[in-house]
């Protein structure tokens, strides 16, 4: 029944990562003449540009994520591998994988993605999660709500409003979205809830290291963002650069003076690295990688000599559009999917392609409940019609799995509510105060004589 | 702010635990002049009865789960305190707490329900997973699914039957709705997903030590569920002990023979025992416990000699009604926490109440899609007919709360669809066959040279 095993007389298309790269070509490939191989060390994929409505109580994960069995259940000639590819050797055509055996290749697909990055300083990454995995967003989820807790329990001022202090490093779409929606949660979701706290005195700081917020995006789009986010209460810091982290204070340099900020909740939106297969393609083939240690790909994404070895998605560094390397996002990733699998099937026949072009789709960041910034290119927009584009292009796009209609109710819900239904603090193993939270085992341990 | 600290004239009322007991004492409490402190280590209520269909992957925790600040936001009088009491001391009229000062109560309210009891056998929790909380359900769920796909990899045939063989120890409601929620799983959801095993071929044995399932039932409503499961896939077996559980194999007792089943999935729906807040109150007020530490109450649900400590929900035995004590179930503690506001209410106006009578609104117990058994009482249901009771029962139930709309929703979809969409593997630690899985710090360590 091992379809990619059985039937030798086509090639093999092994695509590593289920990611909007990897999906989307493994998608194109399914009636193509190929057999395919979908290797992804997670049984689902994750929608991304909605993770943070998971960290912030709004959606659960499964609103977000589908299995990779079912949006790929139709394509008779796929295999889902549910594994981590630890080595390739290009020379032999084979990847090596932790759990099954080597699997051999005609065509090998990598689309891994990247990861957070810290700039040298990994060892912040405990105290300063990043949003990048189901699990990151349950932790920030739980330290969000958690902090709100610890600051109904606290008595001294100065430590209450560290729990009430939330700082959000990095001024891109994640911290702009993350930054938002805290604000929300503080200012609504939570209003009245409390006793002991007023929760309109959150201070939220989102700390970007360049002079405005959203860089990539037109300098009118960057204000409109900042406005709208300090309408809602965040304070943004441009020029902004984090120095250290600690257990509950953030150092950040302005120029030539510093400042400690003291907070119990700190989140990493500030980079990514190229996740590990960056450095074993180059390792193996040679590719040339870039100083975040993505690859460098050529105009049709293969890397330079290894015309049957693909990369693309955000593990793909592409120079050959624009000034600047295609951004990290999903259309993007979307869009060399569908043209490498384009590709292959030209090639089948023996026909060419040109080299691979962006068509872009556009930049989206949302802030709030009906706001939003866009930039379409020949328009830039803002405000109540950016959200509303921003909600339908998500929409769009879940469509093509099997989670629209839920999401569409829950934001609804959401909408008319102001609600976060899915704020809750879950798999809580210490309080942000540093005590250990007992098992139900030791529980009874406890109990004082 | 603090209402419960600073309004020093009305009498306070502590109440322990957010259960239905406890959350419906609260709501009812909610106009009385009394000033109400409900402590919980969670920061949400859990719909339990649904939490099967968490570990089976048709819903998400938020969608059975509501944050207690919202469900008791409107109560102006009510206190919510997210933490865990340690110990009390009915003298002084005070609980300790672990992270606050201890509280004054004037009135007490207990109602921590019950945990799982393994009869002796703890050591058995870690490979035999209980479904009580959040946690338990996305463990088995992560298990369940795990293990298909752990069977896809396997090339031994025998260890690949282990992978699709589930037990499932005990024959009560939960151990019904796991064992037809898996056979749904593996004849329906996942039909056709996977190249090299045919999940039809899954064993699913439902193993109970008394001579029916569903005991508590009428003896017709048993065989039908039986019947119903049977017609499912899965495997009834009745008079059936459980004498070992080891990591992969499964020993049952029947009468003078015993079988050793392999199966690298075990789930256990056997037994309850008392949180430890009854050994607590045994302790310092002299209560009477039960067999399984359940404290046995006075008709008006008081301990004996202490008119100002109330036992409610799964942690009361009480025993004034019936031959048997009340079932630990939801509508019984609902009942208990709205008779105990009420006769608070009417104490402090000086009249009193009669004692406690559960109202008997049935039992329900859900098999499958389209299946379940009913009994009202005056008439035996099962089947569509009594499914859709259940259905309505549990939507009139979440009304009541938040999460109405998206479950509709979510159960409407799930019904034309026949899809699991929540079925993530998420925190996995270690996969089914021991191996650990690595975090991203270590898995560059994996590459081979």
């Amino acid at each position: 029944m091992n379809t990619a095993q059985t039937n030798q007389s086509q090639p093999h298309v092994v695509i590593v990562g289920g990611g909007f790269g990897g999906l989307y070509a493994a998608k194109a490939l399914g009636k193509a003449p190929v057999k395919v191989t979908l290797i992804d060390k997670r049984n689902f994929h994750l929608f991304q540009p909605l993770l943070y409505q998971v960290a912030t109580g709004s959606l659960s994960p499964a609103d977000i994520a589908s299995p990779l069995r079912v949006v790929l259940g139709k394509n008779k000639n796929t295999h889902v591998l549910l594994d981590r590819v630890v080595d390739l050797d290009p020379q032999t055509q084979k990847v090596y994988l932790q759990d099954h055996p080597e699997l051999d290749y005609d065509i090998l697909i990598i689309a891994t993605g990247v990861s957070h990055h810290y700039f040298g300083n990994e060892h912040w990454q405990a105290t300063a999660p990043g949003l990048k995995t189901v699990e990151d967003a349950l932790e920030i989820r739980r330290r969000i709500f958690l902090a709100f807790e610890a600051a109904e329990k606290e008595t001294d001022p100065e430590k209450r409003q560290a729990f009430l202090t939330f700082a959000i490093v990095g001024g891109g779409p994640t911290g702009v979205e993350l930054a938002g929606a805290i604000a929300e949660i503080a200012h609504g979701s939570l209003k009245n809830e409390f006793r002991n706290i007023d929760t309109s005195e959150t201070r939220i700081l989102l700390l970007e290291g360049m002079d405005r917020l959203l860089p990539p995006y037109p300098a009118e789009l960057s204000a409109k963002a900042q406005s709208s986010l300090e309408k809602l209460g965040v304070t943004v810091k441009t020029k902004a650069l984090v120095t250290e982290i600690a257990e509950d204070v953030i150092t950040v340099k302005y120029g030539d003076h510093s400042e400690q900020i003291r907070s119990n909740t700190i989140l990493w939106a500030a980079g990514v690295k190229a996740s590990r297969m960056g450095k074993a393609l180059a390792e193996r083939t040679g590719a040339e990688l870039d100083r975040v240690g993505r690859v460098m790909v050529e105009p049709d994404l293969t890397i330079a000599g290894y015309p049957n070895i693909f990369v693309i998605g955000d593990l793909a560094n592409f120079p050959h559009q624009g000034e600047k390397p295609l951004p990290g996002v999903a259309p993007v990733a979307i869009q060399e999917g569908e043209y490498v699998a384009k590709l292959i099937s030209k090639r089948l026949k023996n026909q060419t392609m040109p080299p691979f072009r962006y068509f872009d789709v556009g930049n989206l960041a949302v802030i709030g409940q009906n706001s939003a910034v866009v930039n379409l290119g020949f328009i830039k927009l803002s405000g109540l019609l950016a959200w509303l584009i921003w909600v339908f292009a998500h929409i769009y796009y879940l469509i093509e799995f099997d989670n629209k209609l839920i999401v569409m109710v829950q934001w609804g819900w959401n909408y008319f509510t102001r609600g976060r239904g899915a704020r809750l603090i879950t798999d809580q193993k210490i309080t942000p105060d540093g005590k250990q939270v007992e098992t139900e085992a030791n529980q009874y341990e406890l109990l004082k004589n």
